[in-house]
């Protein structure tokens, strides 16, 4: 497959994560898109759903059961839980060949009890549960060049694992004490009209959601219990602010004896210092949203807190690129074996 | 006093808690604004500055200088911390019958040596320090009450010190283990031309800043440290966040043994069931920063965390209003001796 | 009537006009709130729609059909346009006594035939419609005092109205000749959960709607028309703004011979210059949205084009509140035989 | 020059469409970025200023006497207007060999009266003035390939020209009757610290400036003039709305006899059907300056009107991209005789 393009479906084109694939995808030199999907949009140009992409030829929405498998070789799948695991199961038994990228919450818990219990029903493809790979690209790269199906992480918990698993890893923070306090933009809300997702109810103003209880704990709870080698159930609270895209994660750690602030930003100068997508700024810098809206680049800040064993390690995403579709791209071209950074490399909108 | 109106002064008044007070003076049934200053812009119509108060008929705005004390009964201090502390010194040489609500930082700490530690320079009106009342209303009304100068208390603390120091007083919680998250909408940095607070350096992004040592934590700790009878220093990080108004506190707490979250929340139902500017939420409820936008509430609300012995308390105010201006006049009224509520019954604008 | 609180109902309480009504009424000290209705939400407490109204004791949300109307003196209908007119019908059949502020389009239209033109059936209320005062008070101020039923004008409409209509009767413009360019903030469009009006949908750009054809297009062609004694036909584009309040009109008018723009700010600062709510600022200055938001206050500005026969007339108001509850109220005092300002006397909330 | 790459220097870089610039020139494959300058920001590295672009290998800032012109192929001069035409003025007598696109005001108006009094000074360098190519695209395309300077045209310019010119030029319009409503984005006013551009004076809420008088009608009245072979003045108001970037045109025109709203869709879907910038929606469809934030692409739409000889046209550009920075690399490509879209292909982040 050294030049030739691989053939790209996307389900549930007509949301954002779906746009920003479009977005992505057109300008990416080793890929055609092939199919789009949007059930209830069946029919439509894209278009109509999405105008900023008139200029461009693309093919029209259509149900999932139009799509021509057989012309297919990657699939990214944009719908929401609970019915993905189904899709999916269903596409590699009539499409064995095909490869999966899945943006939903489905394939990401390995553990089919938390599966239960964090989504309140039993999982319905509990075999494609255990083949799935988790796709935060830094700490899963190898499996995922090998893999067949990619469980694209969360949008909070890529910020919060990129800094927080290799501090649990090398022994650098104690695992017991940690608060993530984090803030979203509010297409990590999706694209379904609800009236608390209204301009009125969201601009002007912010508020905590999911406290103490928010889906997201379950990837968390997953990832840091394994670096940790035992159960862990960290403190994270999100929160709704007026903005279009962005995580931004303000955590709280307690170092172990001797480390301090310079040893926790010593750790991931070290741990990130040949990726393309995660910046460790200087100890003590503060990085805002901005610096990566619309890029895939994570930026993390180390600071000192007043006490010698406490330190803020701040990581901030965009929930649309390393938080979800640029993530998947990522994850896409290690399956295809393509270059990582192949069609990432926008560089943040900022202003 | 009984019907007479008091004559007020606002020194400071082109900046956004100068505008609020004379929002809030101009419908006070009890006051009548005779002087107003803004040295840069002296000589000036308030109209010029603030062309929402053209309808009315308010004094020019003239130089500190200028003001004829013996015909002010209270003064509003409005200025930047540092410069306070001299002028409001001459104040009460020149007019010892003055009242003053300064809303600077310089007479919120009590020890000399905290303030010259925070401020970097020796405090220049030492006795005046020792003099004034720390003005959070719910905490200390009686002294306000006899009060001459009232220090009116940061907008971050004050949405802070509203839950945690009762509960610390209680014993409900664990003192050593308080960390605070807090965002702040944008008039919290005041109205200066400054790059960083541009629209578009401020919209569509959030970013931490003071993390580690940001000022408002002197006040923190001196008033959690007064409740809990020895020296704390909680976590305490600020944010900005694209919004004009409000102050959202995310509070993570650990409880005493056999508290729990329904224990915490009974404390603050308790202690603020009579208070008028003071909303407890039932037990799960979350505040958003809009219902209180505009108004002189605190909105406070406690959510259990996952582990039993975690609580998690939001509290939420208007920056401007409880956390500076609001909070001025119902001082004010104390220091009087007016119905506290008096012209600050305005309820949230939202939407 | 003299100090006795009229009893007030409100149908349609869970939406912003419903809302803003309310935050009004609270505070008005000559009226009583005994019924809201909302049919959806019937059964729940105003607090669970809107928490900012926690603090305040309101009656439940019911039906329409579980008011009970000998105990209400006026109603305010906040109803969607269309199912409106059978509501009030009703509502004059059961309880002849009861008076009617009406906020939807329904009354607005005094021709049978424009109403169906421009909403597509016949009216179903006719002699209501005949009998229903127009209620932009500066100019129907006599006929307001003596109505049972007074239809509230829309937000854009009394914008441009009140600058137009006066310069209209004067003869101080070309009547052929108004282009007015509207743009407005998002609660004009109510609280419904529309895809479009999501705030990924609407922050950070914006667009016109409507273009050629909006429905607020048939007030202005019936007042225009009334003042010039002729059928006009006025270009009018209505925008939608990354605001929540605010409509911001700007108009494009031809002068008549020899009159300029000083004759039309003379023209304008005549007529309101004795008007509470309107203020008219000096020729040559421009007024922003912010000015009135919050506030019952409509500013309007007078700027010279490069042609001598050309001016640009700005108006601006809070669509809430000039644009809709705040001229609601208005309407209220004068029926009730009220102080005209009474509840009314908020200053804008800027910033 | 095949395939090597063209060495850039960029004079202002610190502002925002210098970093608009950075961001386009990191990533077009035939450029490399050999000097930056920032008077008063010379020695900082890039990343202090913009920290977006941390990741990336950039020269430090310097001042303009710093810059090795020799090493120097083309410039882009993102300098003040009326600085800069000392600026390139001196740089051609240091380096004949060098290219500019100029993205100030001062080479785009070819009459030096009409410099002058619009600048309120005499042009310093009338022989540039006179050599200068206007830089919009799409009209002077085959002058710019031949340019040494190359007067990159304002934002409101650029958005409002492109559907105007057209359609005088082929006579679908009466060019005396033309009313251009334009609405602007913050970032429009640049990067200087003033008062009246902070996040608190600009959020949630607009206005017009600068009304009767901006300077961008000196290219307006040029242009249109130009094509309507008379002096015309049109009615042109500028307004900025609360959003980052967009510039947003609503153009009330009157069409010629028997023209309509069809004839002048068809003359613009003609005139631009090849353009690769420039996307013309069916009639009745309205663009939104989302569609093309951060993108070069100009979004033009046309509707009727009610009058049948009345037709509105809207037009919206990114003011930073095809308004300023985008606009400004496509003049660059021609002038160095590069593929005219390479290194613009970037989507529209919406949302």
């Amino acid at each position: 497959m050294t030049d030739s393009k691989a053939r790209i479906a996307i389900l549930g084109a007509s949301g954002y994560t779906g746009s920003e694939l479009l977005r992505l995808l057109l300008r990416h030199p080793r890929v055609e898109i092939v199919a789009l999907t949007a059930d209830r949009k069946a029919g439509q140009a894209v278009a109509d759903v999405f105008p900023q992409f008139a200029p461009f030829s693309l093919p029209k929405l259509i149900t999932i059961e139009q799509v021509a498998w057989k012309d297919v070789d990657l699939v990214f799948c944009a719908l929401p839980h609970g019915t993905t695991q189904l899709v999916i199961k269903n596409v590699f038994e009539t499409a064995p060949h095909v490869k999966v990228v899945d943006l939903s919450a489905d394939f990401r818990l390995r553990d089919d009890g938390a599966y239960e219990r964090w989504y309140g029903h039993p999982h319905q493809a509990l075999e494609l549960q255990q083949e799935a790979v988790y796709g935060v690209v830094e700490l899963y790269r190898d499996d995922i060049r090998k893999a067949r199906l990619v469980a694209n992480p969360g949008c909070y918990t890529t910020t919060a694992i990129l800094p927080v698993v290799p501090l649990i890893e090398a022994g650098a923070i104690e695992p017991e004490h940690i608060v993530i306090d984090a803030k979203s933009g509010v297409t990590g809300a999706g694209r379904s009209a609800k009236e608390n997702l209204l301009f009125t109810e969201v601009t002007e103003g912010m508020h905590a959601y999911g406290v103490g209880g928010h889906r997201h704990m379950a990837e968390l709870d997953q990832e840091f219990s394994k670096a940790a080698g035992r159960t862990l159930s960290p403190s994270f609270t999100p929160h709704l602010v007026p903005m279009t895209r962005g995580i931004y994660a303000t955590i709280y750690l307690k170092t172990g004896a001797g480390v301090g602030a310079e040893g926790v930003h010593r750790v991931l100068a070290d741990f990130y210092k040949s990726e393309p997508f995660v910046h460790v700024m200087p100890l003590g810098q503060v990085p805002q949203s901005r610096f990566v809206k619309g890029s895939n680049m994570a930026f993390i800040g180390v600071v000192k807190d007043r006490a010698p064993d406490r330190v803020i390690v701040i990581s901030t995403t965009d929930n649309l690129m390393k938080g979800a579709s640029g993530q998947a791209v990522q994850n896409m071209n290690l399956v295809l074996g393509y270059p990582e950074t192949m069609g990432l490399e926008q560089i943040a909108l900022f202003p």
